[in-house]
């Protein structure tokens, strides 16, 4: 029985082979560049695409909330790296995980640093996240005063140990010139090496963004990368150039519900409830949330004439069709759906179907909340 | 010991006095008007709301999946009806819940209605769904030849009846000017039933919208009304006049986990995981993800001077902070964020916080797939 026997409602494909090459090609990346590579999992936030990781020889993982990190524990991993500023109302939930397991968090202020210092019960590892230009999160490059208050409040616990400083230039996002951010990445992380090594010289550092780490070819003397949605890709950084629209490893299949040959529309079943409502708009405000493949008994194939959706609400997709797919479409069809932001339409949905028909945990869908 | 306490991480709480304020208001709305109120369930897709709704008369409800019918059977609900144009694929999964349940369905083409006649063992309701100028979804009102073929691909089965006409007009969300959308859809609604109920004298219709039953006074010889999101309301039905902000049902608490003081922004954990994506933009080009109330040991409170998400990714919220706000937060505090689009986000969190710290069921969390 093939997969596409299985499908009577909007479900998540995950394509393994274009998964592993993924993993594969970063993998070897950081081995050629002498890099340890951590992926950030909250894009897979899967215990068996975890197990494909670990062929590749990737030993630690990324979290982003204590809730993921919760779910990975248990899974064999060297440790764990909770990637978000922490949250100190989780101190609690901290210590009880930290008390079987290696993790570490973020820090970013000194308030945050005092209570764990205060708090902590068990060992448990900090990066400084650093904001180098982005602007979201993290203390500023030029705030030293904020890093040696967060240092010196980190010294006077023996459970809270400094392992260096994570960048994520998530403005490589939405600035076309990347070269420039790439360059302030490496200049900023080599600056706090250089500053800090002296007193602490197993400092690591770690830059985390995937148009960053797809791209560049020269890391500096960072340590660490730690990209997340090169796993999968998605339309948002095959547009970055991130990736080929062929690398893409997970696509929505849907059910064709109603076609209008005047408008040359199809209507699916297939909304922002599964495939989130990340979009990409075009220079005329045209905007596109995913882009039509057609499905095949082993997986799917990019039509040369784009389909894409041109609007969703909560369970409904409109496609803007092609005309090849106007003459071919029927009611009762399935169509996949490429993502826009791949880690949005996986957290939504809560789980994969493979191109065997088996199906792949997500943590959402094996431990809600 | 207060609600609040239980809170370590982003959480969807709901006020049981506001929501039963909105199902009493639409429902005496309904009952002066003489119209039945069938409220659309996607949005609180909740047993225990459930119950509160029957507590004003209401007794069928509307679910926007068959997941979601299949998660409302066994309530005691005289009928549960799919609004979405229904998928052929599913017809086994249909007649295995239609065995036990009063259920209708939602039809918009003869491909459809051909099936349904041909393989529904048990009985089933359907309504044409009606395109009177919204564009997404449904029959084009001037096509009759449509409305015809169905009705007579519906008569070939003893299983498959033909309730009535079902309209969403939609676009009261988009278009400033309302009243002529409302005006457009009782005249259509109208029509259809002059010209249809000599053939089918129980023939009902029914008009779908919150903008519209919100703010409508005269549904004309409508008799079924079926809004979803006025249970709980949100800031794009507040912008769109539908609601005032102390008519919202639910917001998110969040720990704040990192204050800027220079450019007065408070980072939350709260992101597009919790809230949804969807966004309200203002004449400058403004993004507002969400707004920031003060949480009390009763509810919450709105402040006079607003603050609001002005960026949110996965899991991060930067709130752009009113200078009251600035001056009193600390790392650690809980806020509360009204949604944007409540029904999204109560779909993303899949349960709820009630004031008294109880665990309220929603679909997705029960449920899930």
């Amino acid at each position: 029985m093939s997969y596409l026997d299985q499908i009577t409602s909007p479900t998540l494909l995950i394509n393994e082979k274009i998964t592993r090459a993924n993993l594969k090609r970063m993998a070897d990346k950081a081995s050629r560049h002498g890099k340890k590579l951590v992926p950030h999992w909250k894009t897979a936030q899967s215990h068996e695409i975890g197990n494909w990781a670990k062929e590749y020889g990737i030993r630690e993982v990324t979290a982003s909330s204590i809730k993921l990190a919760e779910y990975l524990c248990g899974q064999g991993w060297d440790n764990i790296h909770i990637a978000f500023p922490f949250n100190v109302r989780e101190i609690d939930r901290l210590n009880r995980l930290a008390a079987n397991k290696s993790l570490s968090v973020q820090v970013v202020n000194p308030v945050t640093a005092k209570k764990l210092a205060d708090q902590l019960s068990e060992r448990v590892g900090f990066y400084i996240e650093i904001d180098a230009g982005y602007g979201r999160t993290g203390v500023h490059i030029s705030d030293f005063g904020t890093i040696e208050e967060i240092l010196r409040e980190a010294k006077k616990s023996d459970k809270l140990q400094f392992k260096g400083f994570y960048l994520h230039p998530g403005h490589t996002y939405y600035t076309p010139d990347k070269s420039g951010i790439y360059e302030q990445s490496r200049q900023a992380l080599h600056m706090l090496k250089v500053k800090y090594q002296s007193e602490f010289p197993n400092l690591l550092t770690r830059v985390g963004d995937t148009p960053g780490c797809a791209v560049m070819e020269d890391f500096g003397d960072v340590d660490e990368l730690g990209p997340g949605n090169f796993v999968f890709f998605d339309l948002m950084q095959a547009e970055l150039g991130s990736c080929a629209k062929e690398d893409i490893a997970v696509c929505l299949a849907v059910p064709v519900v109603d076609i209008n040959k005047e408008r040359k529309e199809i209507l699916i079943h297939g909304g922002g409830v599964h495939l989130a409502k990340d979009v990409l708009v075009d220079a005329s405000g045209n905007k596109n949330f995913g882009e039509v493949v057609f499905l095949t008994e082993s997986g799917w194939t990019i039509p040369s004439d784009r389909s894409y959706l041109k609007s969703i609400s909560q369970e409904h997709g409109v496609i803007k069709a092609s005309d090849s797919l106007m003459a071919s479409v029927q009611i009762g069809d399935l169509l996949g759906i490429l993502p826009v932001h791949s880690c949005m339409t996986a957290d939504c949905m809560g789980e994969y179907l493979s191109l065997d028909g088996r199906k792949i945990d997500h943590c959402e869908g094996a431990c809600w909340k």
